[in-house]
């Protein structure tokens, strides 16, 4: 039986856009496993209720049941340990978690200021109530307030990602001569302003935006194809 | 014979503050290689002509001149591979390029701009008009400058660290269960305040301040035992 992921959708069932699902998605391609993904919505809490707690990417692997992306990556790495690697070994695994720190403490914050308003656009209309309530708490002002003003400040964003492109300066992936589940950590975050808002965050002359080229390529494109707002 | 490293020293030649030769420093130690390190001054470049660059740290282990901490990291994992890993394997040492970039690409910066200035008061006379002169042209501006309101920008350095903190929220050292050379890289850098600064840029309560205490106390203390300004 397929592994089956609970997925975020838009207003368009085709448009998926969570990094975070983004992240799982890139890894059970990296282990070359099938996955059927269920398309969910914020306020949809019920269906995943299965899960113990509320947010997507969640898993079920037959008798399994995996919430969170990492805790997602870290049971693929167990449960498929001759598929490709996606940590290369223990210590791999935990300099990785500095990674998804980085992104989850640094990299995705900067994107949300970029593009949170233009999510709303993307939403469900049975979500886009909540989406605005809890992010505007989040950020203590509107969504239009908090974007207002991206055209300059994306230049900070992009300037944050200077570790990345001193890694890229110095080996093809960030996991050195083959894409690991690093990769996927920062492709994942870019697949979601990249899936949900026509706002470019990355110059085309950029080391980052050439390596998320050969992202998309990856798995048969599985990045490339993805349905873009 | 003993591998011989040239390290920066100060004004006083038992002050060893470079975060480079810390970096370095501690691999060696994790290798449990003895050294013997030559004290250096930055206008000392011809002390150190053999290693064909003007920087430190330099080892020299027999025939093997190394210079710049990475490589040396890199080069003291593939001569003694029998020794406690460094990297923990080629995907953990990609990975640990990130924690490398990140040091240098955030921390460094966030780290001079609040000790600079007393950095002048511990380098050697004879290296004090060098040091003014190179790093007022990097910075343009004077060093006094430079680290003004430092007592309220140290808040935005602490900040910085989140990624270092979320990861120690995960597992006890970057690592993971035991110190690997990315906790030597972060560690490393955090010697470059303590040894030649009183300025203090952690709180007390910060995880990575409790994460440093047991850094400190590796191998025999290494790093509590070094002189301070």
């Amino acid at each position: 039986m397929a592994i089956t992921m609970h997925d975020l959708a838009g207003a368009d069932p085709a448009l998926r856009f969570s990094p975070y699902c983004w992240r799982a998605r890139m890894a059970l391609a990296h282990k070359g496993l099938a996955v059927e993904t269920v398309p969910w919505r914020f306020t949809e809490k019920d269906a995943i209720a299965f899960s113990g707690q509320g947010r997507v990417p969640v898993i079920r692997d037959g008798e399994h049941v995996v919430p969170d992306s990492w805790s997602i990556a870290e049971y693929l790495e167990e449960a498929y340990p001759n598929r490709p690697s996606l940590f290369g070994g223990t210590t791999g695994r935990a300099h990785a978690r500095f990674v998804n720190a980085w992104a989850d403490g640094v990299m995705m914050g900067g994107i949300a200021r970029l593009i949170v308003r233009d999510l709303l656009d993307v939403v469900a209309p049975r979500d886009q109530a909540y989406f605005r309530e809890s992010r505007e708490a989040r950020f203590g002002m509107t969504l239009e307030q908090v974007q207002a003003g991206r055209e300059t400040r994306v230049a900070e964003f992009r300037a944050s990602l200077l570790p990345v492109r001193l890694v890229l300066g110095r080996q093809p992936w960030l996991g050195g001569e083959a894409p690991s589940y690093a990769d996927h950590i920062v492709f994942g975050s870019l697949q979601w302003p990249r899936c949900a808002s026509r706002f470019e965050l990355l110059e085309a002359s950029d080391p980052v935006a050439e390596w998320r080229e050969r992202m998309l390529d990856l798995f048969d494109g599985l990045g490339r194809t993805a349905k873009r707002a």
